[in-house]
């Protein structure tokens, strides 16, 4: 069994960097806060013997050597980023878990016959810079390095120009390393474990997404003085479409979701109409059909809503990946883990986007998940119990063990 | 007459300062934009022979002294600070005009009884710190100097400390100066006048005004991992209150307009359903009992909207002013002079608030109006022709020297 304290104080003392406003954090990617994350976790990385190597994305590769020196590495890790307003553990539970795994290998003394590589991957959350998992999206070539060097924040500052800054750019290319396995332990950040009394999330598929940038261009006009019928008003056409998408994510129940988080009004100003609207849509199912269905449809309605309206409407879809299957024998890997550790358990959909999901393209990948309390992420109060995290991390070390072999 | 070519050169001259980002400008209230334009105005008052005196909420009065020592001013004067991406004559035209009356005084050696005060009143746009038409609400003793010292900009800035720090913070007690009459000249910022073919509006009243700053507090969660039923959505609750106001507007035609220019989400990033939501409802119509019948049909739909979604929904009337009679003799002084001086004219209702709302309350007031193109303001493309602007100048001229006696 992995040590539970030490894993939840390694946790505690994460959260320490980037506190948020309540409780939570805000350590976004290529921030300050998210170098100061990364030197502490490469101080922990060292002194539990391993070598750290980062790739040009800013991932960061920590490897505890193996037994066969031709033996393929066995992956394990999330992410340390959060969102402006994340909680402690979304993404940090798997990276600092997989370290726990090594550190209980080492406490143990166990040789694998595979090296065991823990991994942060850079810009998960996709807060910062769309789209999220950028940096596992171009190790498995779905990006290509350039186009994720230009993705810029909301102030207008690219990624390639951030990671130089807070000094994480490293030297390897990204995706040379190949994988035997990826493994990826997350809170579930959804209700089903929690509400159907279970431990261990089994995850056998994760859900695909949508992200669609509406640009609507309207008329910037006095509020007073500018007549019902003369207004061209990107605010009003917006508030449709966001009516429209909750609209079709419940004409596609069970199984689908869909809204709305960030929305920018230009000049956003009381007493001026919205000339330009600029927002996205996120939209999620688990059936490839119905989610390129929803995504047609979404965008078929917004065009009318804003053509009724006399606004202009481009899209653009900024984020997107399909429905992944992950691999049967490392699912059932985790499944006999769970059952042999006496942990309750059952099969689940990552609700969520992971690492996991491109690293899937290029090695065999399965996740784990634990509960979290009200089935709440992305918000500061999110809460896991020291049991739930230590229960995951034994599933977690059990199944990485076997898959590196002894 | 007086000098269009002069006024011309002089709007065009003032225009330089804080630039635009498509051709119109962004001199907001107490940056360092305001404190240059308010500079080169004070070099023009000094250089026409006028007294510049500044109050404590930053307003500039310059005065041309009168032949009666106990005669009260006539104050003529509007507003140098714009919107975020404002126009080139929203307010400055009525300033400089001003001036350009008391500069052709000067040509022709006028003597008037009563001094003439021009004035630029402080914060009128209301865009950086709301309520719009701060400073001659103090003036009017609407709101008290520390109510709108502690107003904030979206930075946490507040009206007090700005003031200091652009240097323009006065001694004069604000709404110490007595008035005989109060003029303002303003671009229509509404469609009408050009519709008509008139060139100058004679403006009877002006329409009042709430701004309802709504807060809804949602739960912030997942988009991927939080299922339709458990979201509590403070952004559809936005949208459906968009929408329901958009209907309250328009079951109160005619004379009667709703809208949202400013809205802001919390965290506002892609895959977080909002937990915050605050945006302003701008409602006006000259109809008092209406304009308020409207607003409390919005703030209860809105409470049930909310309700409807377990959504939070606070409500803060943080602008409202209420219709505006101006004062019959002044309106016929700017109405014959447009006869006399061959204008075409018409009655008009001001769609938007002017100081000269707020100026009404403490000294007889009225306004005169030029067209401007399609009906365009809060727009960096507004416009009106040199033409339009030399007529309401000639007009302003006309009226006040009338009411200023000679
Ligand atoms: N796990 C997680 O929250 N990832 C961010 C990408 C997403 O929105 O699913
Ligand atoms: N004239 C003008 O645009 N004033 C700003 C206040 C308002 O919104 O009416």
């Amino acid at each position: 069994r992995i040590n539970g304290d030490r894993l939840w104080d390694t946790l505690m003392d994460m959260a320490k960097i980037g506190p948020g406003i309540a409780g939570g954090n805000n350590r976004q990617t290529l921030t300050d806060a998210d170098a100061e994350g990364r030197s502490l976790f490469k101080t922990w990385c060292d002194k539990a013997g391993m070598t750290v190597g980062v790739d040009k994305m800013g991932t960061m590769f920590a490897t505890r050597a193996g037994t066969d020196p031709n033996a393929l590495p066995v992956y394990v890790g999330s992410h340390l980023d959060t969102q402006p307003t994340g909680g402690k553990y979304d993404g940090v539970l798997g990276v600092l878990a997989a370290l726990e795994v090594v550190r209980t290998m080492n406490d143990l003394g166990i040789k694998t016959k595979h090296p065991i590589v823990v991994t942060n991957w850079a810009n998960e959350e996709g807060a910062r810079f769309a789209p999220a998992m950028l940096a596992s999206g171009v190790f498995a070539g779905v990006h290509t390095l350039d186009y994720a060097y230009g993705r810029k924040d909301p102030d207008g500052k690219t990624y390639g120009d951030e990671l130089k800054r807070i000094g994480w750019l490293g030297n390897e290319e990204v995706g040379a390393r190949k994988m035997h396995a990826y493994f990826e332990y997350h809170i579930e950040q959804g209700p089903i474990l929690e509400a159907e009394n279970k431990t261990i999330g089994v995850v056998t598929h994760c859900q695909g997404l949508w992200w669609l940038e509406f640009t609507l261009t309207g008329k910037e006009a006095h509020t007073g003085s500018t007549p019902m019928a003369m207004r061209v008003n990107a605010g009003l056409a917006m508030s449709r479409i966001v009516e429209m998408v909750q609209s079709v994510a419940m004409e596609n129940q069970p199984g689908a979701v869909g809204g709305v988080g960030q929305v920018f009004f230009s000049p956003n100003s009381r007493n001026v109409l919205p000339g330009k609207v600029v927002f996205t849509v996120d939209i999620r199912t688990p059936d490839k059909e119905k989610l390129d269905r929803m995504r047609a449809k979404i965008e078929a309605e917004a065009k009318k809503i804003a053509d009724a309206l006399g606004v202009g409407c481009s899209v653009e879809a900024i984020g997107h990946f399909e429905p992944v299957t992950f691999d049967p024998k490392l699912v059932t890997s985790v499944r006999n883990a769970a059952e042999k550790l006496g942990y309750s358990h059952m099969n689940i959909i990552s609700g969520a986007g992971h690492d996991a999901c491109w690293a899937a393209k290029v090695a065999p990948a399965t996740m784990v998940m634990c509960p979290c309390v009200g089935g709440l992420s992305h918000n500061e109060a999110e809460e896991i119990s020291k049991e739930w995290a230590a229960a995951g991390a034994d599933v977690l070390f059990h199944a990485v063990v076997e898959t590196a072999e002894i």
